[in-house]
């Protein structure tokens, strides 16, 4: 049986790996991916240490720094259920099974939908979910970021630099987030900012060609080329269902990261900690790792 | 009137400082040196995305991002005092007096003392706290680390570079801290490990000449060149006493890094988190310090 297995390999959960290499733990991490969403951080300007870089960037520099320590990521691999046994957890993924003494959920979070007609239908065909992974593609086009907080103005600001007319369609009468990120998109000619704006419907042929929303009960529309949907991330965590969660499905965890289970331990943007940040997800990704050091210690 | 004043610049209050200029807060940062603990440190290896380097060089390069942004830290200038007013705090230093409607405590920690005769006679003569700093210095001569935990074990290896022989003098019957450490140091044909062993003096002449312990109810006697001292670490909080703090003086914060006091936050070493890590109080020093540009927007 293994010390733990890591759920998720973004920040939190590197964090706790290369913590749990040095104190030679026998441990796994499963991963859908590496680098969760830092991998789709068009700029990281506030992990102490790191001078602004593209996020793929970084989790390049998180990679090498576990190659030192010899960490495996178990890439591709999706965690389905997770059981209590009698001296531990048992975790079934699409690929295995494995049992370990303890859990470590860092799955991070994925991006929320809209849930109109046309987003999935035309899903990879101008509707996106990553402005700093697909922006360049809109080149010379019109495009609506439907969202008004911090991502979606980022995303307005990254399409400015490909795209003829960047449309904003925010729900609220304002946009909410950072100051410097409001006074630069207010200050972007391309970018025009559509206020109380519910948007309805994507529409299109074989690629997408507008959309309509609703503005004071009216419906409006808008042609556009391409959609950037930025209207948050919810946790990825439906695949365990043994520990308490709240109403956003967030893992409820103490100050030390322990969640209602003894046991499982969640760390970054999957758990209720408020603050999603990289800083924050390693520093929750430390602190858990080394509690679980300290448990695994005491059982033997 | 200040939005904040931070007070501390190891890895925590640094951390926060990055996230406030990028909030173009109004906010200064008050430090008696730059880099707190983790300039101590002989290597550092556990802060995601930097490979093995020495503390000194990440304080470096914590200090060139802090330059992006233009950040200054009031060096040398130490709080002396802190107090409420109608609409915020009143914070005393050796030098100034500022006003400010937050404050963020991340004073981290200092190096707990023998409290045994000798020991202040001799500081700088033989007798140091900082192994990563001095250790050079005794070069081919004999030293006594006195501890018994990571530090003491990471102080001892570092010695064993340049000292003839080292002694580890434990207070306990046995050494306590990574077992990769406890390994090494085992191994370590110039270390030798004395447990159950009490320090009680110093001795020397202009210089550190051997110390005195007591062992099984014996006095014992060490002739030697050097002393690291590697007992602990004491929170840096005796300025501020309106805060509420544990039975260790570490300034009690909740799961957002809140203290009991509304408008003051804590974060890093000197807060009650029971992980004394660069990458948990970065972690901390982040959250906290969105909790204040929170806090400061709300009040606008």
């Amino acid at each position: 049986m293994l010390d733990c297995i890591i759920i998720g390999a973004g920040p939190a959960g590197m964090a706790a790996a290369i913590y749990m290499a040095r104190q030679k733990l026998d441990f796994i991490v499963v991963s859908k991916t590496v680098g969760g969403q830092t991998l789709l951080s068009w700029e990281v300007g506030n992990y102490l240490g790191f001078q602004m870089l593209p996020g793929d960037e970084l989790v390049k520099e998180f990679k090498k720094h576990m190659a030192d320590y010899k960490i495996k990521i178990q890439e591709g691999e999706e965690v389905k259920s997770v059981n209590k046994t009698k001296t531990g957890f048992k975790v079934k993924t699409d690929k295995a099974e494995y049992e370990a003494r303890t859990l470590l959920v860092s799955t991070g979070s994925k991006h929320r939908k809209l849930g109109i007609p046309g987003e999935d239908e035309f899903y990879g065909k101008g509707v996106t979910y990553c402005a700093a992974c697909d922006a360049p593609l809109f080149g010379d086009k019109d495009v609506a970021v439907v969202g008004g907080g911090n991502s979606a103005m980022e995303s307005a600001l990254f399409a400015s630099k490909y795209s003829k007319n960047i449309y904003i369609l925010n729900i609220n009468p304002e946009l909410t987030g950072d100051d410097d990120l409001i006074a630069r998109v207010k200050k972007d000619e391309k970018i025009e900012i559509i206020p109380n704006a519910k948007t309805t419907e994507i529409t299109g042929d074989k690629f997408v060609t507008g959309l309509k929303y609703k503005q004071d009960d009216e419906v409006k529309g808008l042609a556009i080329q391409g959609v950037f949907i930025e209207i948050g991330l919810i946790p990825v965590s439906e695949f365990i269902d043994i520990v308490k969660k709240d109403k956003w499905n967030q893992i409820i965890v103490d100050k030390d990261n322990a969640t209602d289970v003894e046991g499982i331990w969640a760390a970054g943007d999957v758990s209720d900690v408020t603050e999603k940040q990289i800083a924050v997800a390693v520093g929750e990704g430390a602190k858990a790792s080394l509690k679980i050091i300290k448990y695994i210690d005491k059982l033997q």
